[in-house]
């Protein structure tokens, strides 16, 4: 064990990320290519290697080697739900916490999309309706959806932020059953398409109407303090 | 290693800890006594303890024994900066960010803030105060003063991703230099005003305004894309 030499070695690996500016998926160069680069012994780069898959920044793969990971570092239950419970006033709270911030996240996306975002955000949006329509669950999609409209705002502290609250969400009881379905294909379709044209208001206006629907669902079928 | 029994003492400790209601600072039961309780050895109630101590939501203190953790399981590294650099376009993200959350936050909490919130906000507001006259650094404290406003917003979700971006903001550099601390005397004392006195509108504008100096001095200062 010696910490301080694994400590280095971890701020060596994170700049060499950010110098090559390494994306979710990327490869890194080999424990062989790393201990000569950085003058250490392979046991300092692995647990240096580990404990950046630790905090989900990196993903070892036996075998395969390591890679950047997709999670960018946020942790397994990044809003501590874990110890907080997942009791109705914290779903409420959550679509309050959406409500605030989603709308105006619309907003930016019409703004700033690339032809790129936007057809993600097409692509997604029709992968909900499909899902919807067989029945399926349509979590992870709807939470993509979410994601690939905060990307579109071009705003990284954003984009992180919609992942923290969207990976919290699916720790959360779905309690909104299939009554809502409908209302979710009709507002997807027309933020979607607000976005696509630069309409910022409508866009804006549409996610309020859409996570709207979902904070009255709440208030009609349980007691809550508001 | 076992890990599957590892994770049940996980899913265990965390149970305990929901159904006693455990706050951050109480002393969990002994390594014995959960060993006796979970009806597992010593050495798993241990391994479940580190785990749940590497996800920030205990801590372990030689000789005294684990707490509950004041970080409630926020990473280290909660939104992945570490990964991503921390450029001005990031400190100017994350400003847009404060602006579209804290002004809706100090609205909540002067409806919502209790006597004790009141308290505590007023504290950390003469606490800054103090510190920014005698020419000390003032980032813990200010980033303190905010996250008491959001606790006094009664929402746990906004509470929660109000400290994930505070601790966020630490990483970043300081770079609004002491041209701001005459500001944010003025502007924090008139948010801390307004809460008290229940003055929502008040509290939202004095936030907008405070957050929006910080704000204009970055797109004076720096050649920024809006």
């Amino acid at each position: 064990m010696r910490p301080s030499l694994v400590n280095i070695t971890i701020n060596n690996i994170l700049d060499l990320l950010k110098d090559k500016n390494m994306q979710p998926g990327d490869k890194l160069p080999t424990v062989d290519s790393l201990s000569a680069k950085f003058k250490v012994g392979h046991s300092t780069v692995r647990e240096a290697l580990k404990a950046l898959s630790a905090q989900n920044l990196l993903i070892i793969r036996q075998g395969a080697g390591t890679f950047v990971s997709q999670k960018q570092g946020i942790s397994n239950d990044p809003l501590g739900l874990g110890i907080m419970g997942d009791d109705i006033s914290t779903i409420f709270d959550m679509i309050t916490v959406r409500l605030i911030f989603e709308p105006e996240i619309a907003a930016m996306a019409a703004q700033k999309a690339t032809l790129k975002n936007l057809k993600h955000i097409n692509e997604l949006c029709l992968e909900v309706e499909k899902l919807i329509k067989a029945g399926e669950n349509y979590d992870d999609e709807d939470s993509l959806f979410h994601s690939a409209i905060a990307n579109a705002s071009g705003n990284k502290i954003i984009y992180k932020i919609t992942q923290i609250i969207h990976s919290s969400i699916k720790k959360n009881i779905f309690v909104t059953d299939n009554s809502l379905c409908k209302e979710t294909i009709t507002a997807h379709r027309q933020i979607a398409k607000a976005i696509a044209i630069g309409d910022s208001a409508g866009a804006k206006n549409g996610m309020i109407l859409h996570l709207n629907a979902q904070r009255e669902f709440l208030l009609k079928n349980y007691d809550l303090q508001v």
